[in-house]
């Protein structure tokens, strides 16, 4: 099961998972200069970055609206650098977010799990109801695919509807439940389910209550860096360093602006932050 | 303000929001024939349909699950839809569903309020807060845009969370009150705000509730036909026969496929289920 994997290649390279939220601002102007479409700049900026960190970094990230928001050749690199990540036996989340009724999420499972943007794991949005986690089911079981889903997100406004309270506890706390139960039918040989969650860095008050409710559900965890989150904080939401992946995009991806040669190296600086992230969680590991 | 001209075109041509979920299944034979790539296929079938229909028809909603399936090819034929229905004078929905943080959706706005993907309107799924919604306020007051924002669905899994007691009352109206009191900041001399809501039309037995809450917000009303709706239940989220667009797809799009030459007038029985769909509308308003 794909989930095995995940969690196996966290066992070997810890908990990084690189976001490549890889808008135009970020990239560096020699590599605009030298490529002349968007989607060639942003694929091998992605390329480039991908070859410097694929043994230190468990798991690639794109977040789609970087790509959308170029419109087809935006989509390209999208579809490019996913294409990239498993022809060199890396994992990806396709960072989409998607949620809708039955028959429309059918169309997104064939698009995202199946199709040209093929990942191994998406993200999806729970607002709508199990109807509309549901029809992932099939790419899960046929496909060997998982999934993600928004429980406790890491952005302030979480706290307007996440929060809200349901019967003496938190929102989250009811769709997390639900995605429990339904996880708990899928198993891999880890003990950990395809079907995740994503669970904030921030927001560390409910922390150990969140990871011990869900002992056995692996968590994308976002947050970390640019959103405020530290390593001791995401320590929290890991089981002994396993059962989750860290995401940092920013932090990573625009390290090298801080330094004068930075521009030329951009793909050893996101290393260096890369590398700098792993020991920040493994101390946090041992405090 | 563009909810004006919507509500202008409402009174003018009535309240159908024509779905344009074209999936290839869909698709006459004859069409793919014709055309090979898929590009062009899909945006010939939606453009036939849209020239027979758009004077009895108020907003196009081309629903971008059904065109990621396709890849590449698929955005093609979603880019070039929207082009056209705004070379034409046209409304459009972006049926997107986004929601993400704020520097997350700020690229969506980017993507489908202003760049490549442009529509009029989008809808967006708020489950992570309002401030995965308020990044889109620059494109509805600079660039003349409007929102409509999930609050209680069509679909059964509605059941799931958005109608979950929240201090005695089904979470929706927690969104939905939020969505008002941003929705008062902005209005158009209708009396309506850009800021609109989708209510499905299904679940009409807290219809009039709902209305009457949200009496000055303007709805997007999915679930007519194929979802089951019927004229007299989504008429119960219309205001004298405006205030809200009531959406079918599929019934309208594959209506052909009921006739023995609806192959070569697949266009034309698009019409025909139209105007069956504003005539049961009218019926309802009037009983």
């Amino acid at each position: 099961m794909i989930i095995d994997r995940l969690y196996n290649t966290v066992e070997e390279k810890g908990n990084i998972c690189l976001g490549l939220d890889s808008r135009l601002e970020f990239i560096p102007e020699g590599l605009k200069e030298k490529y002349r479409d968007i989607s060639k700049i942003i694929f091998q900026f992605n390329k480039k970055i991908i070859d410097e960190t694929r043994d230190i970094v468990t798991i690639y990230k794109p977040q789609i609206a970087y790509y959308e928001a170029y419109g087809i050749e935006g989509l390209i690199a999208y579809k490019n650098t996913l294409k990239y990540i498993k022809e060199i036996g890396a994992l990806s989340i396709g960072d989409i977010k998607r949620g809708d009724i039955a028959s429309t999420a059918e169309m997104y499972g064939k698009a995202h799990l199946d199709g040209e943007f093929e990942a191994d794991f998406i993200t999806l949005n729970p607002y709508m109801g199990m109807d509309s986690i549901t029809p992932y089911l099939k790419y899960i079981e046929e496909g060997d695919k998982g999934i993600f889903v928004l429980v406790r997100t890491s952005n302030p406004g979480a706290k307007d509807f996440e929060y809200l309270d349901v019967s003496g506890e938190p929102l989250y706390y009811s769709v997390g439940d639900k995605l429990q139960e339904l996880a708990s039918k899928y198993k891999g040989a880890s003990g950990y389910s395809p079907i995740g969650m994503v669970v904030g860095g921030t927001h560390t008050d409910e922390a150990t209550e969140i990871r011990n409710r869900y002992k056995d559900m692996f968590f994308l965890i976002p947050g970390y860096g640019a959103q405020g989150a530290k390593g001791e904080d995401v320590n929290l939401y890991l089981n002994d360093g396993n059962g989750g992946v860290v995401n940092s995009s920013r932090g990573i991806i625009t390290n090298y602006k801080k330094y004068e040669d930075g521009e030329e190296n951009f793909h050893k600086y996101a290393r260096e932050a890369v590398l700098k992230m792993k020991e920040d969680l493994l101390n946090a590991r041992w405090l």
